[in-house]
């Protein structure tokens, strides 16, 4: 039986030292060689960059646009990374009504998959058969909160007429959904995804939703700085979760930039 | 050179004169045989139901969940309700950060399919490069603005500071963004996803979006009926496409089912 992932986020995070998510994200405009020369940057910079990190964030998105040979291929990446003992976060950021849910759920929380990235806006039918699932086999989910890109605000940020804005009332809502699977550790299997390009709104978010870990894109090339997101560890030391894909894939040297990246997060813990 | 999505869907509107999209949601739970068995029975209804439909929607999680053979098999399913003259509709949900959307739209507007879902909680800039490949390919995309689902009004009918619901302020930017691909037909390629469980919301909605194509599912198996939805094709006989999955798929001849819901959606036009 598989111990609740927020448990397993925890002990990894102590273990390794690092809060570390190497995103994989080989957009063809930045790789040569198609889904073949995706496959095996990817595998270099798992290899490169483990020693540094906690996680890898596998971009489906990168692989689905090669049908059922990509669908292969990531699939095979999970397996990779997770033979080096990262975690493995699946970045589909589905979901639909009911039974649709419960089928994106089996088939992306499955095999090597450890946590998947999930859209609730069409609500809590849309979001409760992933909590199930993550539930029942000591998996998580990270619920987009506020993203990371520029446009998030118009539609995330709008005020509502008690007071608070959207994805306020978002966070409490995915602090509700979560009560149920929080692990031993004091966090829950029910993350967040909150940009780090907005550390603004960290403290907020961190009071809102006090048992959930922040999976944080945005650092590096989207601007977001390490030094801003001391909000996120508040309470827990793997209550932040530092992404950050573009800045360490094509560095020169992936496992010199997750490892600088590892110390400057841990220098604000 | 493939003309607009919009203009497509006008003349297959009045070519087939219908108004219906069969559904394929062939959930595990009620369809024997694994992917064998959901490709078969999608096969069979797309044969029969096919003289009453002007579409098909593909619900891509039912398929994803068997991996790489489960993408093959939609595509296949896809070309199949091509060859029969039908519209191809692959219901994804998706959306993320500028790259990464674009991604989704090449592995999905792509073959023969004519249009996808949208969702666009990320904001403009997720779904911009969606909006880009539909004009640039011809084809279209459905965004979602009020779901059909029971859950969906905690999140999208939430009150504004302003006044407007949430799902009416994000109907407006539906309309802007659909502005740039308006055919001649007088309808976008810029379509909206709007529950046929939620009528009362179909006038104001109308008014706030007058030149999409509404994409209705619910009728049938979630209460939606055929009767209330007259509002949405106001302005035009394409202006709505009532989608009905489970009440066709798994009626006894689902060829009769879909004639049946043809005739009601006619007698309201």
């Amino acid at each position: 039986m598989t111990s609740p992932f927020a448990d397993r986020l925890a002990d990894a995070v102590e273990r390794r030292s690092s809060q570390i998510v190497v995103g994989l994200d080989p957009h063809p405009q930045s790789v040569d060689g198609g889904l073949q020369g995706a496959e095996a940057l990817c595998e270099r910079v798992i290899a490169e960059a483990a020693p540094a990190a906690v996680a890898v964030k596998i971009q489906i998105a990168c692989f689905e646009r090669y049908g059922a040979d990509g669908w292969a291929a990531w699939q095979r990446l999970a397996a990779v990374a997770a033979d080096q003992g990262l975690l493995v976060i699946a970045d589909a950021k589905r979901g639909d009504i009911g039974l649709t849910s419960e089928a994106y759920a089996a088939a992306l929380l499955d095999g090597p998959v450890d946590a998947l990235t999930v859209n609730p806006m069409m609500g809590d039918d849309a979001v409760a058969p992933f909590i199930e699932r993550a539930a029942d086999t000591g998996r998580g989910i990270f619920v987009l909160v506020r993203t990371s890109n520029p446009g998030a605000s118009a539609l995330q940020d709008v005020l509502l007429a008690d007071g608070r804005l959207w994805h306020q009332m978002l966070a409490e809502r995915v602090a509700d959904w979560g009560t149920r699977i929080v692990g031993e550790s004091g966090l829950s299997s029910v993350g967040a995804v909150v940009g780090a390009t907005v550390p603004e709104h960290l403290v907020d978010l961190r009071a809102r939703m006090p048992a959930q870990p922040f999976l944080l894109p945005g650092v590096g090339a989207q601007g977001g700085k390490p030094e801003d997101l001391a909000p996120a560890f508040a309470g827990h030391p793997a209550g932040g979760l530092v992404t950050a894909s573009r800045s360490i894939m094509f560095a020169d040297e992936p496992g010199a930039a997750a490892e600088d990246l590892r110390a400057r997060v841990r220098a604000v813990l």
